[in-house]
C-alpha cells in the first residue's frame, strides 16, 4: 500500500503504477462496505433505543386514571422516569436522522471529530440519566407495592412497572450504542478517522 | 529524536550521538514525571471515592436503633445502597493500593495492557451501579418523607439521606476516576504505552 505515496528513487514523487491504484480501490470499498455493515449496526441500536424509551415515556405519560386514583406526576421518580424517557427518545431520534444520513450520503452531518465525541459523550450522559431514572422509578413502585395504592389501583402500578422495564430495555440498547460510538471514537483517534481500517 | 534509532546511510546501524542520548534521556524524564503527576491525581480521586463510599456504607450499616423502629435492612433500596458503597469502597481500596505501586515501582500490578482495560471497565461498571444504587435510595428516602417512618423516627430517615449523599460524592469521584481510566486506555492504544507523551 506505501508505495503508491512513496518517493522516486530518483527524486521526484512518481504517478501511482495500476497496481497498487486498484489495491488501493479495493482496500477502500472493503473499508467503506464494512463502515457501512457498522453504521447499520448503530442504527438498528438506536432504533431499538427509541422505540423502548419512547414506549415508556408513552405508558407513564397516559398513566392517570381519572380523579381520585394516583397520577404518576405526583411522584417524583415517575415524572424523572417519563422525562428522561422522553429525552432519550428524541435524542435517539436524532441519532436515527444522523445515521441515515450518513449511511445514504457517506459522510456525518456536523464535522467528523465532532461527530464521533458529540455521540460518545451524549450517550454516556443519557445513559447515566436514563439509568439513574429507571432505578428510581423501581424504588418507588417497590414501595407503592408495599403501601394500599397498589391493591386499590393495580392498573396504576402494573402500568409504571411496564413503564420502567421499557426505560430498561432502553438503557441496555443506549449502552450498546455507546459501546460502539466509543469504538468509534478510539478508531478516529488511531486513524484520523471513523473507518475502522 | 528519529535520528536516533535511523539506520546509517552506510548499511550498518549506527551507534546513537551523545546529543540524541541526552535529548531521549531529557524528554523520558519528562515523560515519567508527567505520568507521575497524573497517577498523583488519579490516587487523589481513589482516595475520596474510597472515603466517600466507606462513609456512605458506613452510615447505612449503622442505621439501625433497636427494635421497634425501621432498620436499613428492611428496604431493598437501602440494602442495594449500603452493598454498591461497600463493594466500590473495596474496589477503591484495591486501585488505592494498585496507584500507590505504579507511583513507588513504576511498573503496573497486571500486564500494562490488562491494568489500563481493567481499571477502564471496572470504573464504569461501579459507577453505573453506585448511580443506580444511590437514585434507587433518593427516590425511597423520599417516598419515605411521605410517610409516618420520618415523624416517628426523624433520625434514622437523616442518616439515611446521608449516607445516600455520601454515595453520590463517591459516584461523583468514581467518575472522574472513570475519564482519567479512559484517557489512559487511549494513550495506551495510541502509544502502546500507558504515558501520555
Amino acid at each position: 500500500m506505501r508505495s503508491a505515496q512513496e518517493p522516486n528513487r530518483n527524486g521526484g514523487l512518481m504517478t501511482p503504477s495500476p497496481r497498487p491504484r486498484i489495491q488501493s480501490q479495493f482496500q477502500s470499498t472493503v473499508s467503506v462496505q464494512k463502515n457501512r455493515r457498522f453504521n447499520i449496526l448503530i442504527l438498528v441500536f438506536r432504533f431499538a433505543a427509541f422505540c423502548f424509551s419512547l414506549a415508556s415515556a408513552i405508558f407513564m405519560y397516559t398513566n392517570s386514571r381519572g380523579s381520585g386514583s394516583p397520577q404518576w406526576y405526583h411522584f417524583d421518580a415517575f415524572r424523572f422516569v417519563a422525562i428522561a424517557a422522553a429525552i432519550v427518545a428524541l435524542y435517539s431520534l436524532f441519532e436515527i436522522g444522523a445515521s441515515v444520513w450518513e449511511i445514504s450520503r457517506g459522510a456525518t452531518v456536523f464535522p467528523e471529530v465532532v461527530q464521533v465525541w458529540f455521540d460518545f459523550s451524549h450517550d454516556q450522559v443519557f445513559a447515566y440519566m436514563l439509568l439513574s431514572a429507571d432505578s428510581a422509578g423501581t424504588a418507588l413502585a417497590r414501595t407503592l407495592r408495599e403501601r394500599d395504592t397498589c391493591t386499590a389501583n393495580n392498573a396504576f402500578c402494573v402500568q409504571s412497572d411496564i413503564s420502567v422495564a421499557l426505560g430498561f430495555a432502553g438503557f441496555m440498547f443506549l449502552g450498546f450504542s455507546s459501546l460502539l460510538s466509543g469504538f468509534r471514537v478510539i478508531c478516529f483517534i488511531l486513524n484520523g478517522s471513523r473507518f475502522h481500517m
